[in-house]
């Protein structure tokens, strides 16, 4: 898998000198951070309701997570805080650097 | 780095034999699908509060979209989609794999 | 100002048999309770971040709460459940029947 | 019904000045605009949910409702914004001022 969320990052960051008029992310960025918000708050409900639909519908929950991450992903961007940030916070509060050494020593 | 969210992933499908009364993601198991769209809400409206107010705290956005991610990643785990499913399909769309290829190449 | 909402809840149900090309509530209708479920948690998004722009434009918090006020009519219409349930519930709630017959008797 | 909102606002004026140990809304007035909005935010997902698991729970959308106009009834009493604004702003949209005085000239 190889931190896609941090290459993504990468990659968002690049998009803030594209053009907003062929650029979906630039364009984001051009109409502000309201516009963003109101994406991840659309997103937010789409998943919910991707996951209540989840017996009729098994796939959509998996596009719109993404959805949802990816417009997280812009938000963080824009304002310029690094995905890292975020991971650390994880990985401190759940203990999961210490897992993942133990995965590291035991790859079987 | 190294793929925090599978990790997490990971302990969140252990929890699930977990006592309800004492592990928080245990708790949230037992009270069902609901509870858990319920806290995604909740983390996506406090995510959209915190980055309004970047400029007066300019941490909370850190916490907020840790705990958006987390329970997004809790969701996932309980209605027994792969983490890499979200993260696949980010990478597809995004052609992020070549990114981490040419990255691979390039390392420094 | 006379019950706004029970008036605008009898022309919601009049528009169930309107053309959904032409009539942004049939059409709502026509896509279904999800598409209705989407709006309502866009509105309430934007109401959100209405009030937290408050000082900087005090009027868009009128037309977004107006908005999600709407869209949550427009759900319970297509689901059947009368406005009044809601009204009475709020009125039984908050003790506000008591209210409005003590304002009756001293309309001054 | 009689304008339930209409008072339901006032009565969320007079709890300005009710001790926060013992009012729900002064408890919520004191915490300030973000535990509001938050609220506003946890209401509208719980609304969503209800609307999904209404053939189950066909009476958990009405109290869902209830919970989320009262709960943007507090925003707006917060805030100063007087509700008879958006009563009339959903009036005037929808033109159902004209529909209430023809309901007047035919009251059967």
């Amino acid at each position: 898998m190889n931190d896609i969320l941090q290459h993504l990052a990468i990659l968002l960051e690049q998009r803030k000198t594209a053009d907003p008029s062929t650029s979906y992310v630039a364009g984001l960025y051009a109409k502000g951070l309201n516009k963003i918000l109101e994406k991840v708050g659309e997103e937010a409900t789409e998943t919910i309701l991707a996951a209540k639909d989840f017996a009729l519908d098994p796939q959509a929950i998996v596009k719109e997570t993404a959805d949802l991450w990816f417009h997280s992903l812009v938000m963080l961007v824009y304002l310029q805080v690094p995905v890292d940030q975020v991971l650390n916070e994880l990985a401190a509060r759940h203990g999961v650097s210490g897992l993942v050494e133990k995965a590291g020593r035991n790859p079987s």
